[in-house]
């Protein structure tokens, strides 16, 4: 992509209404664009960077065989009174009316939409589990909406429902989710502990929230520093193997400051142990038993004859949020400068040529490079306007392509002069720069 | 994908409340659920086709240089009050008060919202052209929404934009989509027909709709056989390329009722090039100038010093809705099979064992066919239930992976019964199905 042909719509300046550095970058460079109070457009850059980390989230989905569907945006109030919660969500649930004054709501959440759709179609213990997900716009509309996408009023999330015979197959359930998130979380090269979690509106009786560490976070997070040495490596997907994993993680205290208790903390984790920080939610999942099925009649026929309630969980990812986690755990204010990691880049690598008005030498060396690059499927992004120099190397570090190719005055025959962001530059070869990248792409 | 895991239910007769048949057969092979009026649930075998639509959708936007955006669903009714449509549209707007009161709507379509992004970055005609498009869910409160997803209320479109300097250039862009157009549904297996149309409520002064034959169609249309004949192979993305191709195509007469008159058809028609059939609209271009610009103050500055009102143009195609006109155009109702192009088919293929109680030497060998297959990215679903044989093959048939395997009782050792559907079966070598596989996956 050369930036001259663009829609990269770059400020010079970090917008006065932003107050956290998500949302000030975000307007920066033009990833999003507020059309109403807390209601955003992705623009390409953003676009990019949300659609990436998608994938991610559902390639991990598919990994542990949930199955995708899509469930539409708006739903009808009728469901929620079987369920009990349409009087309950309160001010936060977008109430619609139909031009036949037919009660509608633009979905916050889905328990009672899928719990309908399986039921509709299940019947028999045989058939379960069935684990289901979909990637669909919610709404939820906040009182003071802000923090840009990180409070908004639609975003992009991921749901999963599961469907089990018993307690103890849909802890199975539950544990496939939880190993899932933490891997989802890794490809992301984000930290993320699980803590035990309230269940809010949702309901039920096991929960965890999965927390990044960023100063900037929402919430005031306890924790035991032991818990980042642990890893998912050796987890199958098996019963016995899953709950030891889950276990593992649940040794070691960590807790947001809802659930804090000073003198559990103290005798739980050893001093030298303990961290104080904050965090951002960026993943939340809940098992609530026969909470939805149990009202709204979903039961399957059991092996003996009899009849039961399915038992259900739920598990979410805000991917729309996930953008601007990110942005909160990389991105480095003080000296504007932004990295993604290399699964999400919007762009894999920068080409930055000097560029005067009568000489394109520099121009069209970049040129050749971005062909040679896009031959070896790495996607780079090229400044092609005659800004000067320092202003384009500030606007590439913002925009946050994690490797760079800079072309000054003198080029150095095949040399070139390459930059992985935050670190020196170093000059080599064309050939070495896509061998770095395309390796750094196929592990991550 | 094993039936026995999967979450597709199948009925066992058509649904008495569905009238067409691409509605019959998605509530059929549980494709789609109906959520409530004109609001349907993608299931999974429905989410798959209308996915692999999305990504052809999407190609051949990026081919031509359109850059990917997403706007939101709910829109402030400000900026439709700016171009005059708030009032204009009518009752299928679905209009939302917020918890603040404040007057909200769910899209029917972008033309607003698009030129508001617009105009806050773009200045200068030195960014021109700028093309924009997203694939998001719309919402148009029918009145009496009919025929499954065919005519319903919330539905998934790509809609684009082209922003142009001059009548010229936007002529130019306007092209570039026609040829896009046509690449997009051949794709698709579908032979789309362009036809001058009406503009309706976006407006304008040109418009093609993009048509594709079905017996069922809504349409009635008027066509000169010979448009059939031509072809996009030759055209490139310039600008006396894409004029000529648009003029071969104008050159026959095609129009629906809406538009038709006799004598033009007579005087233009030879009696045996006469066409008169069906159809059913997929897609939808419009050039409108500046009949959103003007109103909206979306301005560039121009080379001379001048400023000028933007010329704009709309572009869409309904992707929920093609999966729908792909069934109306390839479903054999009468015998009850469809067969759905490789390229957006939810498997490549059917592996259908005969199971009895007890010998499971079919489902073994369908196994380890599927493991192979697998290796070579041929996606496969296997009917691993104890159903009559017949009946196994009937549903096969319905969900329409265009092509099976068939291992009945006595399997002829490396030799399979192998069958394109709608075609005779005969006897090859595994090695032998995935290289057909493989080659017409890499053609599509």
């Amino acid at each position: 992509m050369y930036i001259s042909k663009s829609f990269i719509p770059i400020l010079k300046n970090n917008p006065s209404e932003a107050k956290i550095k998500s949302h000030q970058l975000m307007l920066r460079v033009g990833m999003i664009k507020q059309s109403s109070a807390g209601i955003y457009s992705w623009l390409p850059l953003g676009f990019k960077v949300m659609k990436k980390i998608e994938r991610i989230v559902r390639e991990e989905q598919n990994n542990i065989g949930v199955q995708e569907i899509l469930m539409p945006t708006i739903q009808s109030s009728e469901i929620w009174k079987e369920s009990g919660r349409y009087e309950d969500y309160g001010e936060e649930m977008l109430r619609i009316k139909d031009r036949q004054d037919r009660e509608m709501l633009y979905g916050p959440t889905n328990e009672e939409l899928v719990t309908d759709i399986f039921r509709s179609s299940i019947k028999s213990y045989k058939s379960l589990p069935q684990l289901l997900y979909h990637i669909q716009w919610k709404f939820r509309d906040e009182i003071r909406p802000r923090f840009g996408i990180m409070r908004c009023r639609e975003f992009y999330m991921k749901d999963a429902y599961s469907f089990d015979v018993s307690d103890e197959e849909a802890n199975f359930s539950y544990n496939k989710f939880f190993l899932s998130y933490l891997k989802t979380f890794k490809r992301l090269n984000l930290t993320a502990i699980p803590m035990a979690a309230d269940t809010g509106p949702i309901g039920g009786s096991l929960s965890h929230e999965f927390i990044i560490l960023a100063d900037t976070g929402e919430s005031k997070i306890f924790t035991d520093k032991r818990v980042f040495e642990l890893s998912t490596d050796d987890a199958k997907l098996e019963k016995n193997s899953l709950l030891n994993m889950r276990k593992k993680y649940e040794q070691y205290y960590s807790v947001t400051d809802e659930k804090f208790k000073k003198d559990e903390f103290e005798k739980n984790v050893s001093e030298k142990n303990r961290l104080i920080t904050k965090g951002i939610e960026v993943g939340h999942i809940f098992y609530f038993g026969d909470k939805y099925s149990k009202p709204m009649g979903a039961s399957v026929d059991l092996p003996g004859g009899k009849k039961d309630f399915v038992k259900m969980g739920s598990y979410g990812i805000g991917v729309s949020r996930l953008v601007g986690a990110i942005i909160e755990a990389k991105y480095d204010e003080k000296n504007e400068v932004m990295k993604w990691p290399i699964s999400v880049a919007p762009y894999d690598i920068a080409i930055i040529p000097m560029i005067n008005k009568n000489d394109n030498t520099a121009l069209d060396q970049a040129n050749k490079i971005y062909l040679e690059l896009e031959k070896n499927n790495i996607d780079a992004i090229i400044d092609d306007t005659d800004e000067n120099f320092s202003s384009k190397i500030k606007k590439m570090n913002l925009i946050g392509a994690p490797y760079q190719i800079i072309i000054g005055k003198k080029s150095d025959g095949h040399l070139l002069e390459f930059k992985e962001v935050g670190k020196d530059s170093q000059k080599i070869k064309l050939q070495n720069i896509i061998k770095i990248i395309t390796e750094q792409k196929v592990k991550n």
